[in-house]
């Protein structure tokens, strides 16, 4: 199972990019793409914003940031960062003083949003030497919010476009001072133009890109949006680092960015399950019995990766899912129990799940 | 705003298809890429297929396929047909008969899975006379439940390319006897390998692809498989129709598929919110007047496309959504509203929402 089994780079083969450190974390190179979110608890309520901390990284955030508007926030940033499992990111705009507090707290990274630094150009020589010499990395975070005026115009003709030189133009001045542990990202709410700004970026220079899309609205738009920019993006090659920005709890940003990174093969899935659509064929509760089968598999982790199915009739069933290491199939009063294209055992419908599980237990 | 306006096929360009017609609705060549589904009912139960039907087609679906697995679910074809508001296919495994019995009925299409159906090869020359004769097209929908035993050994080793292999093989039998008017779909329960074998297929005829991951699974994991693999296959400019698969009621399936095309920008949607993912410099509770936001607007249909920015604080505000139309930004005990980047007024945190409201309503 070739296609299947490697992971959606080998499409296009995946972009070579420079390799930085956020904390103990590696991002770009050969490093696998790393998942981030982003706290919601105001950042100087250390408790609160700790206790978050600890939640996303249990459900698989592996980078976080923390927006530092204020200086009982930064102020904040040691404790945050003592405490955290995972690297702590600054999220800074428009003061620079922000971004010296969150290297000397010992943060992994802060995200620079240029645009919107006051005396940005001033101050740069002075961040990149900063951040060198604490060995800190940095983001380039451009976005809609933050052109530069001479950007305007252009950013109304082509966003893309003005998302992209706002960043070139940002690399260059960190280059031009002999820095260049930086990753980049030009976000927009829009999946067209952040795929194209990415795109363009991408030719340009050897940056590793984290990947977003931002605003991207509720859970269901924001997933769509998300997962549909990410996703094209993935499959060029193009990506070292994701957030799927919600505007949700953070839990769920996770939660998708690490199904996404499943169901495209960069990370593997204890027990997946293939489920078909039920259609006029199926005479049993088809999604009630796919959703006991999740839930009685959600916490399982066989000793190898495991496909099970769940199908409707025996039409599909053991056929369609030939590769499945097990599954059912339902039928009026009965089901069938393979294992690889192969039916093991007919059994009764209120025993299905209970055999099923049983096998699966033993497998 | 070229870039945002514009279709994703703005991108590399559309493949270029033929065009067929699946009853009135045409797929292909330089129409709109169309929404499908399938119905759960069972068939024979012509009053709850077609309500559901019904349903479906006002939540968008604009072509609805049924399955046809017993005599007197080909028998209900006629009246389904005669009733429903959008073109009926009629999915057909294992007997050719109901093909016959589907065009007599006035399907628009019939989807075949010629790998299944019985004496196949000596029934293609009369399946083709007979849709031809009546104008009804067809579609190859090949997946891994029907591939010939000569590709089981292919399968194993290269998913995709068993898949294409046999959709190759089939369409060549039907051109073969002067018949033209299909579509072919190569689903699989993978989203890469899916994404592979289309590519593959796309480059070796001008068929229009119906698109879908299958098998996908429950709402979480078949909407992840079913937006990242049609996502790229879009971005990549093929696919004419799409069905996204779920294991869940089909309206969450039609939903889905429209979302995608929405974000995609292939359909307008009327009023669409970018909002901010909060952050710990959010005052608000900004997902609840998000949703609140939603939800006021869901039906409106204003004259014009809107963007309506719900933004958590004036930092990213007004300025990331400065393409809004109209929006809010949050703070504590008050809130701005701004349209295209400029505030325009200052509100009590409370009438927020109302004021919003009042402004959309007159736009």
């Amino acid at each position: 199972m070739n296609d299947a089994t490697s992971d959606i780079f080998s499409l296009r083969g995946r972009r070579s990019t420079r390799c930085i450190n956020v904390g103990n974390v590696q991002v770009g190179g050969d490093s696998d793409i790393t998942i981030q979110s982003m706290t919601t608890a105001i950042t100087r309520d250390t408790l609160s914003t700790l206790k978050q901390i600890e939640t996303l990284t249990d459900v698989g955030c592996e980078i976080i940031r923390v927006a530092v508007p204020k200086d009982a926030d930064a102020d904040a940033l040691a404790e945050i960062v003592a405490n955290s499992p995972i690297p702590v990111v600054a999220d800074v705009h428009f003061h620079s003083k922000f971004v010296y507090k969150a290297i000397d707290a010992g943060c992994g990274g802060v995200r620079v949003n240029p645009g919107n630094i006051l005396h940005f150009e001033t101050e740069v020589p002075k961040i990149c030497a900063t951040a060198k010499s604490a060995g800190v990395s940095l983001r380039i975070g451009v976005n809609a919010g933050s052109l530069d005026d001479s950007l305007r115009a252009l950013y109304f003709e082509s966003p893309a476009e003005a998302l992209v030189e706002s960043a070139l133009r940002e690399a260059k001045m960190f280059e031009d001072n002999g820095f260049y542990d930086f990753k980049i990202s030009v976000k927009h709410h829009d999946p067209i133009v952040t795929v194209k700004a990415y795109e363009m970026l991408a030719k340009q220079g050897d940056w590793p890109l984290h990947l977003g899309v931002t605003e991207a609205g509720l859970l269901f738009d924001g997933t769509i949006k998300g997962v549909s920019a990410i996703a094209i993006l993935l499959s060029l090659g193009i990506g070292d680092t994701i957030r799927l920005s919600l505007t949700a709890n953070p839990i769920e940003e996770i939660k998708l960015a690490k199904g996404l990174l499943q169901a495209l093969r960069f990370r593997t899935k204890p027990v997946e399950i293939i489920a078909c659509p039920t259609c006029g064929r199926c005479e049993i509760e088809l999604i009630e019995l796919a959703e006991k089968v999740e839930n009685a598999i959600k916490d399982l982790k066989p000793s190898r990766p495991l496909k099970v199915a769940v199908m409707g009739c025996a039409v599909n069933g053991p056929g369609e899912a030939k590769e499945a290491d097990l599954g059912l199939a339902g039928g009026k009063g009965r089901g069938i129990l393979f294992a690889k294209g192969k039916v093991i055992k007919t059994v009764k419908e209120g025993d299905m799940l209970d055999e099923l599980i049983k096998l699966i237990n033993q497998a």
